[in-house]
Formats: C-alpha cells, sequence, structure tokens
C-alpha cells in the first residue's frame, strides 16, 4: 500500500478522521469544534453507529468511522471462530451502514468492502488480532485513498477557479476543501473564503472557516440569510460543495442550504460547482432518503433556547439542488455535465 | 384623538413599544427577549438614540421610541425658554432620526411631525410640562395611527391568503404580522406559520414565532438555509415580510435574507407579499443605504463564538428584492403591483 505521510497527516488535521488503535475508536467531537476539542471513545462498533446517528462526525467523517468501526468489530470477537466472527462482522456491517439514512447506500459499500477482506482473511486463516490488523489496515487504505481522490477533485476545481477569486463555500466539504485550497496555494492563486455558518451545526463557522483560517486564506464567515446579498456585494467568483449523494441523472443532496445559495448564484451569474463522484446506487431521487433530524435542535444556537416553549422545529438535513443549477459535477475524473453524469463510469 | 384600548393592548403586548413616562422612556430589549423579558431605560433622547443604534428596538420599535424620545428631550428642557426649547429639540431631533442610517429618512418624518407640534404648542405658549405632554401625546398618536395603518395592512393581507394556508415568514414584520394573524384568527382561517430565525438575532424565532404562539397558532421555526427546501416540503402558500424602505420604483429593502426567500419563493411559484407603504423620499435605489453593522455579531451565537479568531465577519442588516420578485405591495390603501407604487399617492 502506498504510503504519503504528508497526506496522513493534512487529513488527520483536516478532516479529523476516526481512527481505530487497540480496542477503541476515537472519533473528534465536531458538534463542539473549535470551541472545544473532545473525542467521543467507543467501545464497541454499535458505539461507533451511535456516535454517527449523533453527528459526533459529518461530511466523510462516517465512511471513516464506519471502516474503522468494523476494525473495532474484530476486536469484539477476537476470540471467536471464523464462522462466528463473519456473521458477528456481517451483523456490525449492516448496523454501521444504517447509522444514517440519506447515505447508506455509500456506506453500505464501505462496509461491504471490509466485510469481503474479512472474508478473504478467515479464508487464509486470519483469525482475532490479526483480523483486527487487516481491517484496520483496509480502513487507512481508504482513507489513502479519499486522499487520493479528493487531490484529484481539488485540482480540477483549482482549473477552473481564477487565479484571483472570491469563493463562497457551503457547510464542510472536509479534504476536498482543505485539498482544494492546498492546491490554490501551491498555485499561488489569490484567494479569499467566505462560509456561510451553517445553522444549526454551523459546520461552516466552525470546520470550514477554521481549516481555511488555518492555512492562512482571508475567511468571512455570514449567516445563512446573507448568500445571496453577499454573492453581489464581494463579487463572489464560485460557489462550491460537497455533496452527500450525486444522482446519476444530475441532482445534488447536500446540506440544506445548498439550493437556495445554487439559485442565488444562478441568479447573479456565478458558477456552481458540486464536488463528489456520482453515485450509482442512485439512478435518480426516488432512491433517496432526506433525513429529518432532532427538530429541538434548530430551536436552540450554541445550546441556548431561541424562541418559547411550544413552538415546533423543523430540521430536513439536506436539499435537492436540481442539474439545472450546477455548473459542474467535479469528479475524480474530471467535471461532468450534471446531465451526462454516466460518462464517468465508461 | 381616538382612542381604540383593545389596540393600545394589542400593540403594546405584540410590538412592544418604547413608551415615555415621568422623565424616562423605557424599551424592551428584544436583542434578549424571549429568553429574558428586561427593558432599558433611558434618561435622555441621546441614550434613547444610543438604544435604537444599538438595536435594542427594532423593526416598528424605533419609530416609537424616536417619538418617545422628543417627549424626553422636552423633558431634558422643562426650565428652559420656548427659544431654546425649540433649538434643544432641533437637535435632538437630527440625533434620533440618524441613529440608524438605512431608516433615517422616515425617522426624519417622525421627529419632524414632533418638532412641527413642539412649534405650535409652543407658539401657543405651552412650555415645560405641558411641552412634554403634547409630545408625549403626539408620541402616543402616533402608536395609533400605526394601529390603524397596519390593521388595514392586515386585513387586505388576509385578503388574498387562503383560508387554510401555510405561510412563511422573514424577520419580525411587528405589528402588521399581528395584525394580519389576527384577521386571519377573526376570519376562521387555518393557519399554519412558518418563520425562519433571523440570524443573527434570531428576530424570526424569537419574536416573530412567539407572538404567533401566543396567539395559538400552529408556528414552526426553521433555520436561514432551509426556507427554499422547506416551501416545496411544508406546501407553503405565501410568503411575507416587512419592509424597512419601498423605494417608488418597487424594490424591497428588508432583513437580510428576504432576497433569497423570495427567489425561492418565484422558483415555487408561490406569491410573496411585502407590507408596507411606498416610500416618496426614495424615488429609487440611489438614495437607499443598506446598513452594515458590527462583523463580530455573525461570528457569534446566543453570545457564544463560533469560529476560531481571525476569522472575519460580514454583516449587512438588509438586502434588496427587485420588484419583479415581489406579487405586491399591501398598503394601507390595498395592494399595489411593485411596478406601480406611485398610484398609492394620487
Amino acid at each position: 500500500m502506498k504510503r504519503n505521510d504528508d497526506g496522513l497527516a493534512f487529513l488527520l488535521k483536516y478532516e479529523n478522521v476516526a481512527w481505530y488503535e487497540e480496542g477503541v475508536v476515537r472519533i473528534l467531537d465536531r458538534r463542539i469544534y473549535p470551541v472545544r476539542i473532545e473525542y467521543v471513545t467507543c467501545h464497541t462498533h454499535g458505539e461507533v453507529a451511535q456516535a454517527i446517528g449523533d453527528m459526533v462526525t459529518q461530511s466523510g467523517g462516517p465512511y471513516v468511522a464506519a471502516a474503522m468501526g468494523m476494525a473495532l468489530a474484530a476486536w469484539e470477537v477476537r476470540d471467536q471462530t471464523g464462522e462466528d466472527a463473519l456473521a458477528f462482522l456481517s451483523g456490525a456491517a449492516d448496523t454501521l451502514s444504517h447509522a444514517r439514512p440519506t447515505t447508506s447506500a455509500r456506506m453500505e459499500q464501505i462496509t461491504a468492502g471490509s466485510l469481503a477482506a474479512a472474508q478473504k482473511a478467515v479464508a487464509e486463516g486470519k483469525l482475532g488480532l490479526d483480523l483486527v490488523d487487516v481491517l484496520q489496515e483496509v480502513a487507512i487504505g481508504r482513507i489513502y485513498d479519499t486522499y487520493e481522490k479528493h487531490a484529484k477533485i481539488g485540482s480540477y476545481l483549482a482549473d477552473v477557479t481564477p487565479s484571483k477569486a472570491t469563493i463562497m463555500t457551503q457547510c464542510f466539504a472536509e479534504n476536498i476543501i482543505g485539498s482544494y485550497l492546498r492546491e490554490c496555494h501551491n498555485r499561488n492563486y489569490d484567494i479569499k473564503v467566505i462560509c456561510p455558518e451553517t445553522r444549526p451545526y454551523f459546520q461552516g463557522a466552525r470546520l470550514t472557516a477554521s481549516v481555511a483560517k488555518d492555512m492562512d486564506f482571508d475567511v468571512t464567515v455570514i449567516t445563512d440569510n446573507m448568500p445571496g446579498y453577499t454573492m453581489k456585494e464581494k463579487k463572489v467568483d464560485l460557489f462550491t460543495s460537497a455533496a452527500d449523494v450525486i444522482t446519476m441523472d444530475g441532482h445534488i443532496i447536500n446540506k440544506v442550504g445548498t439550493f437556495q445559495i445554487a439559485l442565488c448564484a444562478q441568479y447573479w451569474g456565478i458558477p456552481y460547482y458540486a464536488t463528489r463522484n456520482p453515485d450509482s446506487a442512485h439512478e435518480d431521487l426516488s432512491s433517496v432518503v432526506i433525513e429529518e433530524r432532532n427538530p429541538e435542535l434548530v430551536l436552540e444556537a450554541m445550546g441556548t433556547k431561541t424562541t418559547l416553549p411550544g413552538v415546533k422545529g423543523y430540521y430536513p438535513a439536506f436539499d435537492v439542488t436540481p442539474p439545472k443549477l450546477c455548473d459542474g459535477v467535479v469528479t475524480e475524473k474530471g467535471i461532468f455535465a450534471p446531465t451526462d453524469l454516466h460518462r464517468f463510469f465508461r
């Protein structure tokens, strides 16, 4: 396995991935970062699934956490037979991949990969701690794969970015935005970054703005009602977001708010690029479940209630941006028109 | 003067107006309501201007505060000659009407009205506490005028509202939204209210949702990145906002975020009604100043920081919605096309 330690250090710093070690998975608690830096410690794969469901980590974090959770599951059955271990791992794969609804298709791919590696290892007589090692290697390999993929995506996005530009982001595109900004830095681009804060979790303010600031970019945070006005006033050149799902017919499912920013971008003639490989598991929206989260979370901000008791909340975690509002899907194979995503798999 | 005590009670409850009494103006601190109910006590008109500038009260509150501030200014010079008192009041009018930039044209009308009443009173030999009484009466009369005007606006808006409807608001349209909801209630309409929270001050969550809930409506709060998705999912029938300025050529200047909600409303085919009489002082946008507020305020939520030190903030208080995105301007004389506002003054 190719080991790019610069890449790993970069990822661990800016993606805050989950990590398995000696019977424990530790996940940086992104719900409170950067106000406090704390880790959630999971002793079972069930606790990892719970942490994913509880939004301890977001964006790409759950995929890494799920892969590391499979290594932890192997630790849980380190004293059992190969048959029993594989049965247990199969259940763990199911639990982990359904920790959150919208991304379960992608999560199933992740855990299926770990499960296949486990089956191969057991067939080769690897059991106990050896099996744990195999699944940890799979998880680390997945981090490297992600790093390589995101470096390519960041580079393609940099190709369509003016060398002096103000860019607007949405939510936290984790290592993609980090790789993209690093690429812009390496090319000596003059980049200003504007981050809508992304309520109710403030991922834009807490994560994206913090990463960009830590990389020494000029960073401005705005509230989520300001992108439409700010695009015009601050002469934004490009809007970009990651995506949780991109259907084969070009719909972008991403953090709620992406749709209305994309609509404003179209209004002002600003290109919108979504970054992610398309999802072959979703031909169109019919198979996509938009996750709704605990409505109480929109009735408070940083732990303080904002309205009277009895007022309801509504918390759709994602929204849908139609292909018409997206100027390009930036993948590891280049930039595709949203209406031409099948070409990606040819 | 006509006294409608039901109307005054309604206004004092839902508009939280400022009030002059015995050398003091008390203003409900909307920055922290409804978490705590506290009043800012002003002993000089300068303190009233400061409170307006500090956003102690918003929406229609500053106009009432300015009129009450003129009564307080008369109290400050209760021992002086008519000439000196008028000179002082003239300075007070200037100070109060420029406490915030975007609304200063309307504020000047308010304070000019008080000043004219003071000149008439002094000419009639009224001085000292008599002059204070005159200016307090002017301020109270203004509250009643507002009540009558807003009751009409609320009624016209109810005329275009389906009898069973889900409506979306923005920020806090103060007594207009209260009058509108009361009218809907009186007509036995079945109304659900969806309030974007309106960062960074949360007026939608704190004020509009609280008023609507207190009036026993079904109220749901969402964050400011959710209107575009929610409109579709919750089948919103109508979007309405107040306005800080409506130019004679049909541009709506209102709390930042209004533009992007209006754009989403157009996308989904939902009507948007802005409520306010047009401003003859603003023929077009060239005379409108969009107020920028302390950028630190967007870097925190309910008093807690959301990002790293060194990240900048940007806080435009208002945005501009073009006439094309507005389906009607609801005034005290009826509903006008945004492109036909001169008719209002004919």
